[in-house]
């Protein structure tokens, strides 16, 4: 365990970050939810002619296609520009690249206008980004494994010059230098949706009191611990959905500490 | 009880089938996970440009009209057109229908213009799709009666050429020559948005993996059944709510065999 | 305790008004199970074609500018002026107005364009759309305290011609002659999304069976009294947000007569 890990979770909880999210229809009351059960404030507003305004006023910003169309990809886009220019942290979460050509397209274009902090997607998702890159570099991004997705990790961040956090089996967190994997996590998360959108809204709001590698991490561990302390209490993905809030509610130091599964990999040079 | 409600649930589960959902701004998040707990997989994807992308991929089509708009509208015509292209099963909720001329009106140009595979509705919906046709045909759809619900479920599936899968005090689902009657279910369901579109989201998933007909009663029996046990355990619309999805996930062979309450109507001819 | 804060909420059930939501994406779930759970009908529909229909069937109207776009303020600007034509209650809840331009001139043009009956929202939110003209009255909105929401609410009341309910700590109801004081509630509201919402859209339900001035009273004493059960239930915001709604279905006339912490406060004239 890491003690900036606690520390990150104690400042979210004294500053309470405002962090604004365009997100998903599907998502929106779920992750508005998860940013309030850990501490943080989240605000949803996507209109272009309040975007400035409310930007100025969020201490992050999270970005999610997941429900993506013309209307909508304008405020993204828009919102990317003004939170770069604002200097406000961003995190990118790509849901569906690689599945349609408009989720890779648009997702790549938004890292290409906005000054993105972390890009937050599953291992397919941050692969379909790379595209035949990625292939070039020995990965067969078809396969999944703990290798290829800490390559992946890698080659991401390096690629787009952000932090990219893959989610998976194991979470690889790196900046392009430094990686961390993280264990922590229950398969249950895969029968709630939007949970990999929360740990989306969650980064933004640890980043926003943090940096973006050591926010990302911080996210990925505290929801890790809380889906697991969740599943102990659950009966199936209702109550276990139920719980995941309540325990990024509890969740503190002490839990942290015994629970986290968390180091950062050494690298061979 | 069938045996192919059993199996076709087994089958369900094997094969998580994609099932695409146009659906309405207030289920979005209820219908993923009621998807995601009975073990299919769901996407939400509405944008006329990723449809045929994202379509090619899933395994079949809802679409659900509760809050629909124009733009909405363009998105589900083009969407059942692009699924029959595809030859993928399509089910439609025409929530709301006979509520406003809107709604009536969509429901009817998607029918025509998709190859619906199963119109899934309550009772008065369906029967204001049927219009003046059912009152020369000897039913007062302005009453409901068990009785009355059996016609409309036949009378809208000879005039739409569709499985019509009617949901009341008593299910009916009927192709136009068979009809089977489902009694599971708990009047608790109506103090929870969107149990009605859950139906819907199951009939695309088992349908996905069966037949028409035989989904559409698999889907009903499974969901009924699902809501008596949540019931036992609940202390109010908000408990039920959560339990449903425990349900969902937990119900199995044993469960399904004990409580299906389901069967074929033996017509006279 | 008033004897018609039960009685409303015993007419509530029995009429079980058909309350038009026109409000956010973040909440349209949560504010249907309340309505569903209390024992209301909610109907959600914004596409302008069909507002005038819906209208028609339905008991009042709720606006809720929480995820506001163009698209969406022409639909609530012209459901207030339908209703409005057709005598039907409206409330109007101005979610965010004073963060940005956007939210408080369109909150500020659609209390001009309809016969609002309720403005609900909480301290902040009306002091905004009072702007400078409450500080030429000696209030300092920027701080709040239980004497200065108490004037907001009634300077709101006289100069937008409706019903204030401002909500916070303490809540105040007032018409501009008359204010009424709720203590009931609970902290951990505030690590839901969407409990000012459902406020707002129990209101509509409540006025749509009883005058504007104790349907506002009557709808936060019973939201109020169901967060404060739920809360004995409850380990976290998870659990608080589902015994909610099965409060709010359990909730009858002895729990009220029990817990209601309601006055009307007697003005110096």
């Amino acid at each position: 365990m890491y003690p900036w890990i606690v520390e990150n979770l104690e400042v979210l909880r004294r500053r309470k970050p405002l962090v604004q999210n365009i997100t998903n229809f599907v998502v929106m009351n779920t992750t508005a939810n998860a940013l309030l059960s850990v501490g943080a404030s989240p605000v949803m507003a996507h209109a272009i002619e309040e975007l400035e305004d409310m930007l100025k006023l969020a201490d992050s910003l999270v970005i999610n296609i997941g429900t993506l169309d013309s209307h909508w990809i304008k405020s993204m886009e828009r919102a990317a520009e003004i939170a770069s220019k604002l200097q406000k942290p961003i995190v990118l979460d790509p849901v569906g690249a690689g599945a349609t050509k408009l989720r890779t397209e648009t997702a790549l274009r938004i890292l290409s206008k906005g000054k993105i902090s972390v890009l937050r997607g599953n291992y397919s998702e941050i692969a379909s980004l790379l595209g035949e890159d990625i292939m070039t570099r020995g990965v067969d991004s078809s396969t999944y494994s703990k290798d290829n997705a800490m390559k992946i990790a890698m080659e991401a961040a390096k690629k787009f010059g952000v932090v990219a956090s893959v989610t998976g089996p194991t979470d690889f967190v790196s900046d392009g230098k430094r990686v961390f994997a993280i264990e922590n996590g229950h398969p249950m998360l895969g029968r709630v949706t939007g949970t990999g959108c929360i740990v989306s809204a969650l980064t933004g709001a640890f980043i926003a009191v943090s940096n973006p590698l050591e926010g990302s991490v911080s996210a990925l561990v505290t929801f890790g611990v809380a889906a697991e302390m969740a599943y102990k209490e659950s009966a199936g993905p209702g109550t276990f959905h139920v719980k995941l809030y309540d325990w990024l509610y509890k969740i503190d130091a002490e839990i942290l500490q015994e629970n986290a599964k968390v180091k950062e990999i050494v690298l061979e040079r």
